[in-house]
């Protein structure tokens, strides 16, 4: 039998990606975008292009939306000659892109009363960047009606690693929600790993050899991994991961935390630091520029003049301000989650798996989330003086150090509350839950 | 009886006026400076020019000491041909460098085991700005035995304001932890200023309008007030009041904070964006440059299209930003202030009539010096609300709001501590004490 067609929206990195990567899989797909450029190469990559969003979206059963906002969703769906108006009867419509739940859900509530009930809609926003994207090895984080998961899981399957679809209970919505919590690692430790390697640069270590002790310490990131190579080789043109993506991601944490009065410290901080960057002209650039916010010049350029004890000593300082940033991380996130009732067992496995990994969430962040949290040897009191020095090294060399210093306070203000004693995953009480 | 001989180090902003004023007062002041002209334009001014440090030092019974850092102090005090082994027996020494307190203390060590333990040396930083200084109306912080207080207390007299000269009981180093804790609100104020007016300038606010709106509301602060004639006409070459000054002192804060495992989350806030600054290349310029962090136009350029009512409220939202920055900028000095036993009564009286004054502070923080934290009849809840509202609309449009975003995050720290319902000075109690 022969596969369905597909009607997409979006061919920018992630979707052209997406949609390629149906093409390969046998579907007939027709991709729209606003830039018939992107429609081009989507042509010359074996797919099929629309030349409007009415024309991907007449008669097709299947339609995956890829755009890279609410406001965009908002227009491609419901807009003049949008998608919901040309959909067939009983179609199945698979929203990729990363909104906020509440919006996610203001659609399902605008397709009732538009009289568009009929179609199957399912909030399903994915996880992996550009590569994972055309390898069909995404993470995706799906919530809809059973009936809805039915229809459409073939799509979401086909797109995803089959290790990596996680089907998350709670409807329209739930979807969007543990995308959140799992953005707010992303947006802190793509910054993370810029203030990491500036901090290095700005120690004199080398930028290679410090990139590869971080690889194969407690302080590893996803992030950092994935953003090293663009960061040292400056392939910033185009973005890979424009800075506005993860901006336009943490603002929907920040918004979503101001609404439910929860407390987002570090990923507040690395917001305001984007939005400075914004502010710079750094928008459009991939975000492993965010390094320049810390060192002002290429970082493997520094020349290494240290003995090899000074650049142990160097070196663990960098390890240790990254480490106990993301064990701050770790916190914030979890402590959001469960604000949120999302199913933390689930956000464990998805977030080992994805692109807001880190080493720290997953033993400190396991501790934390199964109750463990007394068990550790080294105390809050511990990981204040260890964070200290860092801190006040990257003083003294005159290096912002936005998230360490942010991280501290956190800490500081849990040994205030009187943790200072308990082991360091108890820290996540200062968040109060 | 004529009036004694006075050698004077550092004729920059802030040493030239006081050094002048000495000499309208009617003494023979030898001053010296590492920059030839400096001396010149002193001499100039009616000053008897050293070729020298040591001929500024020789035979003179008193010496005041205003060069810029500790490391500065330290050459000057101890190098070769320095001050001290220049000045007679018996001598009044004077440090009105701003420096941490374990410095002041570590210069009284220095002389002791240098066998200069007749010199009457006295720990007295300033606060005031160039236009006090050259006026002889500084406020003054002196920390010393009651024998060397005795000896210069005319020269501290001369240079202060008659309500402006505190003598802080704790001998060496309590006028430099006196002047540091009146620094945190400094240092916080002074990047609350250009916060407001770039935040204001991004709503399309008019500049001048937001600035009168601001002095007469609970959101003034002495900061905004004084910077902003400067802020308005961009007049920031060469700085009234360089971005490195402040740096520097914001430094010795966090870096004694951290010493003391205490939190200063909005001065590291503050602090962060001062570096990233200096990173710009903004270091020499005055502080109020600031400002191009927030927006990157003169903001008097801002063309005004709004309502009356569009800009009331818009206007409200830069008010409950700035007073709420302010509130809890008022805790964190008064928490650092009592964890270090400074005497709150003293510092509050002090800090009513200087640099680090807000109104928020003169009213929510006597409540929080007194005790009277419960009183206010808005809560913590509410505050978050209202301080919401403003980062909201900041991040909407794609602004910066450093201090905005970290004093909310206190604030619902403190939330989550269990204070919401509390009285919104309460918050205070999320710093521990």
């Amino acid at each position: 039998m022969s596969k369905p067609a597909v009607g997409f929206v979006g061919l920018g990195a992630m979707g052209f990606g997406m949609a390629t990567h149906l093409v390969k899989e046998g579907y007939p797909v027709h991709g729209f975008d606003v830039f018939p450029t992107s429609v081009e190469r989507f042509k010359a990559a074996g797919g099929i292009p629309a030349s409007s969003l009415e024309e991907s979206a007449n008669g097709k059963d299947y339609y995956v939306c890829m755009v890279a906002s609410a406001p965009q969703v908002q227009t491609v769906l419901f807009g003049d000659g949008g998608i919901v108006s040309a959909l067939p009867q009983n179609a199945t419509l698979v929203l990729c892109s990363t909104v906020p739940a509440s919006y996610a859900q203001s659609v399902a509530a605008e397709l009732q009363s538009r009289g568009r009930g009929d179609i199957y809609f399912i909030d399903a926003p994915v996880s992996g960047g550009a590569k994972r994207a055309a390898d069909g090895t995404l993470s995706i984080m799906a919530g809809a009606s059973d009936t809805a998961l039915e229809k459409g899981k073939f799509l979401l399957e086909t797109m995803s690693d089959a290790k990596k679809l996680y089907l998350v209970p709670g409807g329209i919505g739930a979807g969007s929600n543990m995308k959140m919590v799992h953005q707010v690692l992303a947006g802190i430790h793509i910054l993370g790993a810029s203030e990491a390697m500036g901090f290095a640069a700005q120690l004199g270590l080398d930028a290679a050899k410090t990139a590869d002790a971080i690889k194969s310490s407690d302080s590893w990131t996803w992030m950092h991994e994935n953003r090293l190579q663009r960061m040292l080789e400056e392939d910033w043109h185009p973005g890979a991961s424009a800075l506005t993506i993860i901006l336009k991601d943490v603002g929907i944490i920040t918004t979503s935390a101001r609404q439910n009065q929860f407390p987002t410290p570090l990923c507040s901080t690395a917001e305001q630091v984007y939005l400075s960057a914004l502010l710079q002209g750094y928008g459009p650039v991939d975000d492993s520029s965010m390094v320049r916010q810390y060192y002002s010049e290429p970082i493997t350029k520094v020349s290494n003049t240290k003995s090899t004890e000074e650049n142990a000593e160097a070196l663990q300082l960098v390890l240790d301000v990254m480490q106990l940033t993301n064990l701050v991380a770790a916190a914030e996130a979890i402590s959001f989650a469960r604000h949120l009732n999302v199913d933390l067992k689930q956000f464990f496995t998805l977030v080992s798996d994805a692109a807001g990994a880190s080493r720290q969430f997953m033993t400190k962040g396991l501790e934390m989330i199964e109750g463990r949290i007394g068990q550790s040897s080294e105390t809050v009191n511990d990981v204040v003086s260890r964070l200290e020095k860092g801190v006040q090294k990257a003083r003294d060399l005159h290096c912002p150090l936005n998230l360490g210093n942010a991280a501290l306070s956190v800490l500081l203000m849990a040994k205030q509350a009187g943790l200072g004693a308990e082991g360091s995953s108890s820290m996540i009480k200062v968040f109060g839950i």
